[in-house]
């Protein structure tokens, strides 16, 4: 039986585990703090009888061998580092709740056809070298041993010196897992949103993983005095930003308000002084849709948007395409597997998109992906007040393990 | 007759007469250029046949004894002191046309009834004391002696010490005017505004100094990660502040258009990252009419578009009136002897409310004033690039040398 104790002895114990900061985690990849929490989470693995081990870039893997060695492998797992006073639960629960499966697997005395494999990917969220992704995309091939050199720690020190130091006395295998059999990986992660939670839902299911571009937009106009230039013969940049802002984000919520975000998290000014009217403005803009299709058109109208309010203001519009990524779509038979267990345990579930990112969308490029949604209160993120249910959890546990048990008898 | 090539010569050699700065002229008040400047116009001003002497606060004056000793004064000038890195007319300008007008008085040897005074203020930009309007002040007896220790220099050194240092050698007269008769004081300024150049009108002719309120706005919103946090459920505290701008700007442009500006020159979010919703957004407002119900009208306005936008974005705005000044207005009577002056000279003419500050306000605390506004290219002003057209200034002397003889044969 799944043990909610067990889940939160180890998120509490991992929650523990941190450099000084204030009241929330900091366990940052390749540092001391970070190798605590490894060796803390190999232990829970050995204590279960899996057998573990790390890769070369510090990935760790808690290894359950199947009955048919040349079935393809079952993993799932998420990260173990954390941003700086994070909270205790995006990465580290999927980690937790892969291993509380394989504990249940092993007290059940469940003999698996296929290998299920624990999997604590390192670095993550790049606040170490501002690579985020960097344990999976070694993983998937995506970064090779020359960029050990190329990648800079925030100590200065590249990335090969850091992980001499990191690995020290601990035997590694290569990383890349290009050739390896992998039937699926499969990640719990909490929501990081609040749909579940507000909607009441137990489960989601990740379409996609949304597809992302990020913008900057620069608005020329011209300064003059605030009390003497008449409103109708402003070039007001700092006007127009906001009249920009607006109509696009009008735009998104009438048209598409579950199927994509667009945020303006950046806006300045200048000269930036509350008597001047203001000769440029400047603001980021952060859109992402689970369909590249909305993105398209999103940005199609902000090129109308540009048009009318250069107009309408007298003043000139960059816009400048910064990023643009497409979605990662998550398998579909995984998805319908997941939503027959959902069914079966009287889970309630809806599909989500995930508007952040994962390792989920790295492995995808290697074998069969899909991840599972936990609700988080209020959506709270990367803060001290993070928080998911015990019970939730659970859940999320009964829902991996009904998951990896259907896939090892299907296949 | 009015001599442009004095009127340009005047502005020239004071705009040479600049500390070192980026292409325009820095003059600021009390400096060793500033007294250079001032010994320029003084000796313009003997030249002429004026009296000349300075008060307690460094205020020059050029004085053409009446032939009445017990008729009131007429006082004309503007400040002689610029911002830094600033253009060569605002204020200059309205120093320049006085004497000129006094030049023309003696050279046509008319004998005026009444004294006529040219003032060349100081420190009207504040520039040093981060006082606007300090030399007025002291002549109005809004400040007196003991504001001398209170006051202290962009350099550290209070008032009272700069003075003495500056004032050296100098035999000054008290600064106070409060018990003088004066009958009236005239001040030509560029408009620092585009309205006569776009209505290609000569001569703006001031109705009141606008009413200004000053005002902080702060709005509290929820912080969240932009793709995870759907646009329906969030609290941006940026967005609300584009809104309520954009809101207020389109109410003050389709009502008030040409009797009041808006300006929000200052504009941040917290905590200012591009993929986080934003969780504080604050902006200045600066929000000026000739019509003190118009200002109040507008304030109204906004607390209903604050309790709107505080619903519709799930926001808390808090509005701070940092300052709520009382529009000045302009003697009628003046103004109407201008406009007939206007008239009789064939200058085109036209109502207009300054936007700025400036010593004018000041001085109708002491006696009816009037202030005529001269075209000034696009309005530029505090810039390099300001631009009267020699033109205009002799426009502008002309039009003030005919309202001085009117008042003197009036009164």
């Amino acid at each position: 039986m799944i043990k909610t104790e067990r889940l939160q002895a180890d998120i509490e114990a991992l929650r523990a585990i941190s450099d000084p900061c204030n009241g929330g985690v900091t366990r940052i990849g390749f540092t001391e703090r970070y190798r605590q929490g490894v060796e803390y989470v190999k232990q829970r693995m050995q204590e279960c009888g899996l057998t573990t081990y790390e890769d070369e870039i510090g990935n760790l893997y808690g290894v359950m061998e199947g009955q048919d060695s040349s079935a393809a492998k079952i993993i799932s797992g998420s990260h173990l580092d954390t941003v700086r006073n994070a909270g205790a639960f995006d990465g580290i629960a999927g980690v937790v709740c892969a291993l509380e499966a394989a504990r249940v697997i092993k007290e059940r005395g469940i003999k698996l056809k296929h290998t299920y494999e624990v999997l604590g990917f390192i670095e993550e969220e790049g606040t170490n070298f501002g690579q985020v992704l960097l344990g999976s995309r070694f993983i998937s091939g995506d970064l090779t041993d020359a960029d050990k050199d190329r990648f800079i720690s925030k100590d200065k020190q590249p990335l090969r010196e850091v992980l001499s130091n990191y690995m020290q006395g601990i035997e590694t295998v290569p990383a890349c897992r290009k050739n390896d059999n992998i039937l699926a990986f499969l990640e719990v992660h909490d929501e990081q949103g609040p749909v579940l939670q507000e909607t009441n839902t137990d489960i989601g299911i990740v379409q996609s993983i949304v597809a992302l571009s990020q913008l900057s937009i620069s608005i020329t106009g011209f300064a003059g005095h605030a009390g003497t230039v008449p409103m109708n013969l402003r070039q007001d940049a700092g006007l127009a930003g906001c009249s920009l802002v607006s109509r696009m984000t009008s735009y998104v919520l009438r048209k598409y308000t579950n199927e994509a975000t667009f945020t303006v998290g950046k806006f300045s000014l200048l000269p930036n002084s509350s008597n001047c009217i203001p000769n440029n403005c400047s603001f980021t803009i952060d859109l992402r849709s689970g369909t590249q299709a909305i993105v398209d058109n999103v940005l199609d109208y902000l090129q109308d948007m540009k048009k009318l309010v250069e107009q309408e203001y007298n003043v000139t519009i960059d816009v400048n395409i910064d990023s643009y990524k497409d979605e990662v779509v998550m398998d579909q038979g995984l998805q319908q597997l997941i939503a027959e267990s959902c069914d079966k345990l009287g889970l309630s579930y809806r599909n989500i998109n995930s508007g952040a990112g994962h390792d989920a969308m790295i492995m995808a490029n290697l074998c069969k992906t899909a991840m599972i949604f936990i609700p988080c209160d209020r959506g709270i993120t990367h803060h001290p007040l993070e928080k998911v249910e015990w019970e939730d959890m659970r859940k999320g546990t009964e829902l991996l393990l009904e998951t990896i048990l259907r896939l090892d008898s299907q296949f």
